[in-house]
This record gives C-alpha cells, sequence and structure tokens, in this order.
C-alpha cells in the first residue's frame, strides 16, 4: 500500500503531533511504500505573513520526523514546494470541482466561524482541499493517514480522483483515510491548545525545559490546598496521562491519589514528567546530533525532493497522457 | 515597455481575432518587449471535454501568430502549459485574493448567467483571472493588450501585484491594459459569434472557402428582392466592412448603394470578399509555407517556451527571495 501525509509548517511540532507521527511510523513499519511532506504552500492560508519562518520551520520538523523514527531509507520525506508538479496538479484538479461544492465543506465553514485571529477569507483557503487532493494523488496514495477533521477532505479527493478517472481513463486510486485515535490534548493552561496562546508543548525541548512546562500546568481547580480531593475528567494533566502514561498501576494510583487527595498534583505531574521524558529522550538524542552535524537533515531533503520529484513527474506524464494534452 | 498578451486554444482564430493580433504585431514592431502565449490552461475552464484537441488547436495559432506578423525573433511566442511556473505563481496568488473579491468581477456573474451550453462552475472558472494575473505578472508586464471586457481583470492584477509588493517588497510592476478598438463582429448568420453556432470565418481558408462562407451570410432582412432597398445598419455583412474596408470610397458606395438599392447584396459581398482576400493573402502564403514545413512551428514554439521559462524561472526566484521561503 502506498501512503502519504504531511504536516504544516507553522511552527514547532507539539505532543499533540506526536501520536500521529507515531502512527506514521508504525505504517513505515509495517512495510508500506511511504511518503511524508512538510505542506509549506498549506502553511501559506494562515501564515502569509511568517513566510520567513518556513524554511526554518521544514527544516526543524524534518529533524523530527526523523529522530520520531521515520528512515529516510524507507520513506521518501519531502517539502512540498521542493515539488512544484503539486501547483500544476492543483490547477488541473481546480478545473474539476465546483465552487459550492468546496463552500459546503465542514470544516470550512466551521474554520471560517471559529477562527477569528487569521485571514481565512483567500480563495487559496477555499481551494486548500483541493491542493491536498493534488498532494495525495500525485503519489498516487492507497491511504492516507488522517485526524478525523479531515475524512471529509479524502471524500473530496475521492470525488476529484473518480472524476478525472470518468473524463480522461483510469490514472488515480480512490484513496482510503487511516484513521488513527489521536488524542485531543488540551492547552497546558486548560484551553484549546494553540500556538497564538503559546500553550503547548514542543517536541524538541529537554528535560529541564519540560518540567518548566508541566510544573505550572492548569488542574482541577478543585485541588486548591493539597488536601482538597478533586476529579481527574477536570484536569489537562490527565488527558496528557491518558495519552503518555501506559501503565495501568500508574493510572490507577492517580486517579485513587486525586479523588482522595492521596497525592498531591506536584507528585502527579513529576510521574508525567518522569512518562513523557522516557517517550521523548531517545527522539531528543537524534535531535541533538542533528545539531552536531547540520547538513545531515539538509541531505535528507535534498534526496527525499528528488525521490518525489521524480514519482510526481511520473505522474504528471500518465494525468497528460490520458488529458492527450500538454506540451 | 514590456507587453504580455495571449490567446486561448479552444478551437481555430476567426477574424474576430484578427484585429486583436494586429495590435500586438503594430506593438511588437514599435519595439516593444513582447510575451505572446497560447493560453491552454485557461482553455480547461470551457474545454475540458476536448482536451485532446488543445495541442492541435495550439500549433495552428502559433502558425497563424506568425503569419500575421509576429516575429519569433522579435517576440518571445509560447505556450502557457509549457512553462510550469505559471502553476506555481497561480497557487501563490490565490493566497492574495479573497473569494468575495474574485466573486464581484462582473465578467464572472455575466458569464454565469449567459452561458447555458458550457460548466462554468468550477473552482477553476471562480480563479480564472488569478491565472491570468500570474501569466501577467509572471514576465513583470507593464501593458496588456485586451479588449474591454478584460480591463476589470487587469485591475484585479494591479490588485494582486500591490498586494503582494505590500507584503513582501517591490516585485511587480502595476501592468495598464491596452485597449484596442476591437470591431465586435457579428456571426456570419447575425447571431452573436459562436463557435458552437460555426458562423465565424476562420482566418486560416483560402480565396474560395471565403467565399462559401461570405455568399450566404445573413444580409438586411429587409432587402428581399433585388430591387428592395436596404439599411446597412442591420446587416452583419456591413459590420465586416466596417472592420476590413478601409477606403472611403468604397464605404459610401456600399451605403448609397444599399439604401438606394443601387447595388445588389451580392455585388457588396464581392467587395468584402476582395478585401477580405487582400487583408488575408499573404497570411495564407505563410500559412501554406507551414504546412510544406511542419517542423518549422515546432521549432519556433520550442524556443520561444525555453525564453519563457528563463523568464519566468528568474522571476520565480525574485519572488521566493521577497517572500524569503521556498526550495
Ligand atoms: S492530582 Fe493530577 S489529575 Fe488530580 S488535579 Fe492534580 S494534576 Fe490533576
Ligand atoms: S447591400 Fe450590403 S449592406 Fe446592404 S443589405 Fe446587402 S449586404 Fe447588407
Amino acid at each position: 500500500m502506498r501512503v502519504l501525509s504531511g504536516m504544516r509548517s507553522t511552527g514547532k511540532l507539539h505532543l499533540g503531533n506526536l501520536t500521529a507521527l507515531e502512527r506514521w511510523v508504525e505504517l513505515q513499519n509495517e512495510g508500506n511504500e511511504c511518503y511524508f511532506f512538510v505542506a509549506d504552500w498549506h502553511a501559506l492560508t494562515s501564515h502569509i505573513d511568517s513566510t520567513n519562518n518556513f524554511a526554518g520551520w521544514s527544516l526543524d520538523i524534518v529533524k523530527i520526523y526523523v529522530a520520531a523514527g521515520l528512515d529516510p531509507e524507507k520513506s521518501v520525506i519531502f517539502i512540498q514546494s521542493a515539488v512544484k508538479e503539486h501547483a500544476e496538479l492543483f490547477l488541473l484538479f481546480s478545473m474539476l470541482v465546483s465552487v459550492s461544492r468546496l463552500e459546503r465543506i465542514p470544516t470550512y465553514k466551521e474554520q471560517k466561524q471559529q477562527i477569528n485571529d487569521r485571514d481565512l477569507s483567500s480563495a487559496g483557503f477555499l481551494l486548500y482541499p483541493v491542493l491536498q487532493a493534488a498532494d495525495i494523488l500525485m503519489y498516487r496514495a492507497h491511504g492516507v493517514p488522517v485526524g478525523e477533521d479531515q475524512v471529509y477532505h479524502i471524500e473530496l479527493t475521492r470525488e476529484i480522483a473518480r472524476r478525472f478517472n470518468n473524463l480522461f481513463g483510469e490514472v488515480f486510486p480512490e484513496p482510503e483515510p487511516i484513521l488513527a485515535k489521536v488524542a485531543k490534548l488540551p492547552g497546558t493552561d486548560g484551553r484549546k491548545m494553540s500556538k497564538s496562546y503559546n500553550n503547548f508543548i514542543p517536541i524538541d525541548t529537554d528535560e529541564k525545559q519540560l518540567w518548566k512546562m508541566i510544573a505550572p500546568m492548569m488542574t482541577d481547580p478543585a485541588r486548591k490546598r493539597r488536601t482538597d480531593p478533586g476529579d481527574p475528567e477536570k484536569c489537562p494533566v490527565w488527558e496528557y496521562h491518558k495519552a503518555f502514561t501506559h501503565s495501568q498501576e500508574e493510572l490507577d494510583w492517580v486517579v485513587n491519589g486525586c479523588k482522595t487527595a492521596g497525592i498531591g498534583c506536584i507528585d502527579c505531574k513529576k510521574l508525567l514528567h518522569k512518562n513523557l521524558s522516557a517517550k521523548l529522550s531517545p527522539i531528543w538524542e537524534k535531535l541533538r546530533e542533528f545539531d552536531k552535524n547540520p547538513e545531515e537533515v539538509k541531505k535528507i531533503i535534498k534526496e527525499g525532493n528528488a525521490k518525489a520529484r521524480a514519482f510526481a513527474q511520473e505522474t504528471m506524464r500518465l494525468v497528460y497522457d490520458a488529458m492527450k494534452f500538454g506540451w
């Protein structure tokens, strides 16, 4: 099975991205043909005012991809804007989908309503799912690991594939979403996790910094004093335990200790810190190796871009052959 | 001054295109730096079901460009889809213009209302003027010869240029429309000229075929008999005379002869045939030379594409440098 997925270059990757990344690593290690990219053109829809940061963010994201277990020998790791063919397929696909179809996509309406600190009025934002379809179908992918909110976009991708195949002959498979049980982590302050609130824990940190972010985390407001019992369900720390503490014994210790005031919040946070450090240490180690050899990640990207480009050019040849069109 | 314009590859060029072409030739011969292209990606918005004809149509259009006086030594003549950078700039520009701005463009609303035999619901059709802006600004053109209906698109192009320059620094000049006094020719049957009515006179024809198209042309219905006087203002033949008969004496002969029944419609059409043949003969001659040497036009296109691509790559370098972005 050929698999494709990507993350947008809109800043540092955080713990919320980690579960998705772990799923990618699994898919790679199961022997699938994998394409993973950094979506820097997609980042333009919300971050047109931060383009000067994109290159650095992209580098950092690829470092984390590899540190978390993506293997450039097994997976093709590349940057979207390095494969110009994505823009070309985007242009062609824009002819195959109606404006009203795009306006009906639930995430489009929702985000336009909910997000107020970004200008989402652009044509590029309306056509975001068309560019996604181009990303996916460029690699004639069969499976696309996505969060639940993206399933509708995969449906649109399937429609575009179908429409193209009907008009011009079979070129594209219809991809299936690969749903990951992604933990919806709250921000460390209990609000929605958001880069503008600065309430997220980046993957690239260290043990000391990690504690500085966990220690002041919001807890159940009922536990004003050490002796007040609490309710984990009202506490963001507990959401993090559910995602990153895997021993049932430790989970029980948190729930019972919290409800009976048998443990303090500091004890609880120390356990989270221990478990997160254990999970992240191997990633940190590899990231520090990259720091010593900054050319290595560039080499990985360069080679990945070349492989992706070769595949993309082959797809575009199939596309133009089918359309009997092009120079 | 750098000048750019293009025609869509949606079939044969006809007499209605000739006046525009003559303006291009003037602009070239005045010593401007000229880029003239065949807009085959644009043709997708209305002719997605005819892509198998695009290559042939594009070849024919370039032949007529050259036969009508465009000189590949002086002007860059190229095919849009051969310069992939247009798609890339289109993608970037789609981030700089709002959906509502595009929906407000008069030609968008008008064409959606008026054209019923084509599906104009696609996102590509809504973004048509964004692709036009990419075509124009790719060559950092200062002047764009257009018909009156396209002036609003040039205004949008200017807005996009301004928006880019404001966000990222001065890269693009704001182009001006170069309005040609284009004759609005009716179809030979008196209806609106349209490829689906087959009521147009192609440029690539010959003296005999031309007469076969002029002879049955619709005239003032009042002239049922040779002795009935007529009114040129009610006659499509007269519209063609106004565009292609340049001697005042001949024009007077038509008007007086028509109004007094001093001439018959056949006499009037013969004059048109004579004048059109005189105008088109040098074009036909060059077209027949191309027939003898079919590789020549391909060579012209290949060289033009290469020149256009080199300029486009330089523009994209400026764009990404300004945005401090890209691989
Ligand atoms: S003990 Fe743990 S789960 Fe309970 S409120 Fe404190 S931090 Fe939250
Ligand atoms: S004489 Fe000429 S202008 Fe008058 S109706 Fe006939 S064709 Fe038309």
